[in-house]
């Protein structure tokens, strides 16, 4: 064994951690938006080499886990048996764990992946990541790239994307994620975000036009200047939430075209409770979904996605810097500023 | 001509009517509670005979309309070119007309049911009925029981309804059609209503528990006590909320399980806002989706439906009581009691 006292059961793995990133969720976590057990490792994002395995450890699809595999693996661990598993939605399974999230106990010491190594149990999906992948953007892939694409995969599953106008609001890692791989499948983007610095991103993660949703409906970047250049004055068809803002959520369901469909992602801590119209819901035949996490076909589809299309965006530079894991406090403090999309963690 | 000045375009279909009924959104007109353009004809629900037909007049399917047929039409006239109708929304057509609701005008005089003829325009669904369809469940099949199969549609899109659980608030027309073809798909179906008459009927009508909304949790007829008989503490998987009522919309999204889907559908006219918690949308994975008429396929598939199974419920019973075409206002008057279902008209 690479780290003593780790027992690997069937199925387990370890894995050396080679790069972790700080997640939006993370933060809520260590401020006190959200509670979480203690003591816990902390961090879902990271990507790493499989040092060893547990009896009859497989990769999503089958084949024998190798030592030496370069992975990213699912934030949970599911039964795959119960029932929520069964019904589609193991992220909620009955005897879900997940990454990053459990308080530290014995037999799962190494449960995040702001550590050198992460223990792998049964019931992860575990995905191979091309060595060409850079590290960047492999970390994140296990929680804002799959939930992007689930995001994706839930309004598509309403609507045809092609040709689909798309309102994203919020432009950390899910929204961009979701701005590039919409724009792929032929929609036309427009992003939300009150940053400058966020909005200029997001032109270059396909969006056609960007939105500061503080600016007042006269000036050229507010929501309702974008709509009349676009001519979209009827509502759009889909729209994103990846911002977890109350207001957000409320535009979101209020921009859609008749049909549209309004994907919310971002809600993860408690926020403000927003003011639906029933009669606006029924006569637009509208629809709202909520996504949380994903399922393993969403995480697979993601690095299916990245590695054919990671050099399409600069999705590389929006970890803006990166700290050694013996400087955790300091990472977490530089990634509190909000001023990179994600910081690293270098074990 | 069997009317004197009316002309028939091509496509176009002049019926006499047999029977129609009165529906809870012609009272929300009556009473005020939503505007409409006078002078007009009320009544969109109705079944009659094709008595003169325009150049190529067709039924659904293609096959040519015959003098004689005895038919049953949309709600709608759609063109069929537009966006909307591209998009698979024709109810909300460019260029929609809506029987029942459309201001008299020269050249159609005759667009709604509460008469002894319609003038059928090209662009309106028009589906036979086999005359062994009693004409009370015939007649409301072009506005609520179309919109309870497009309801159900809604929902199955999202969810497999073939063991779901499932609660329908409001056991009116959309409400019992509801419930009993969720029944015969597979679903366990609660039905929710403050009227005791009404949650008697429903029982009749595939429910397999009912529920006043009014009743204190304490109290067995009340929601949380039908929810611990049944084991499903979790949340229900569907919901499809017919009654417009917003205590009722909420509830009808809070009752979800993890994955859940509602389906708001009574929602047609003005209500109170409704409290949204959009993480608990995120987290429960749910999804709320607003049903407005119907397409074509589910007039279609709801006539289909009815022939199948109307001898399996007591839908003929629903028709109360019935008064001549020249009765009319007594007929509202009867309707507007909440007494009955359905009150039919005969011309």
């Amino acid at each position: 064994m690479a780290v003593p006292e780790v027992y690997l059961a069937p199925g387990d793995a370890l894995i050396e951690v080679e790069f972790a990133t700080v997640c939006g969720s993370d933060l809520h976590t260590v401020h006190g938006r959200r509670s979480a057990p203690t003591p816990l490792v902390l961090g879902h994002e990271q990507v790493g080499k499989v040092v060893a395995v547990g009896e009859g450890a497989r990769r999503a699809g089958g084949q024998a886990l190798a030592i030496g595999d370069r992975v990213i693996w699912s934030i949970m661990v599911s039964c795959g048996d119960c029932d929520r598993c069964l019904k589609g939605v193991p992220q909620k399974c009955r005897q879900l764990a997940k990454y990053g999230h459990e308080q530290v106990r014995h037999g799962w010491e190494l449960s995040g992946g702001f550590a050198t190594h992460v223990h792998l149990r049964s019931g992860t999906t575990i995905v191979p990541v091309a060595s060409s992948m850079p590290r960047e953007i492999a970390a994140p892939l296990s929680c804002a790239s799959a939930t992007a694409i689930g995001a994706i995969d839930a309004a598509a599953s309403v609507m045809n994307l092609d040709g689909a106008t798309m309102l994203v609001t919020g432009a950390g890692l899910v929204g961009l994620t979701v701005a590039a791989a919409a724009t792929d499948r032929g929609a036309r983007v427009i992003v939300s975000d009150p940053d400058p610095s966020r909005r200029a991103n997001a032109l270059r993660f396909g969006a056609i036009e960007t939105v500061d949703p503080m600016s007042p409906a006269g000036l050229p970047d507010s929501f309702e200047a974008v709509q009349t250049r676009l001519g979209l004055q009827d509502g759009l068809d889909v729209s994103i939430e990846a911002s977890g803002s109350s207001a957000a959520v409320a535009q979101a369901i209020d921009c859609l075209d008749i049909g549209g469909v309004a994907v919310l992602v971002g809600s993860v801590h408690p926020a403000g409770r927003v003011q639906l119209d029933p009669e606006a819901v029924v006569r637009g035949l509208k629809t709202v979904r909520g996504v949380h996490n994903y399922a393993p076909k969403h995480l697979i589809d993601a690095v299916a996605y990245l590695e054919e299309r990671h050099c399409a965006y600069p999705f590389a530079e929006l970890v803006g810097t990166s700290y050694p894991l013996s400087e955790l406090d300091e990472a977490i403090a530089e990634a509190t500023t909000g001023g990179h999309v994600r910081v690293g963690i270098i074990p």
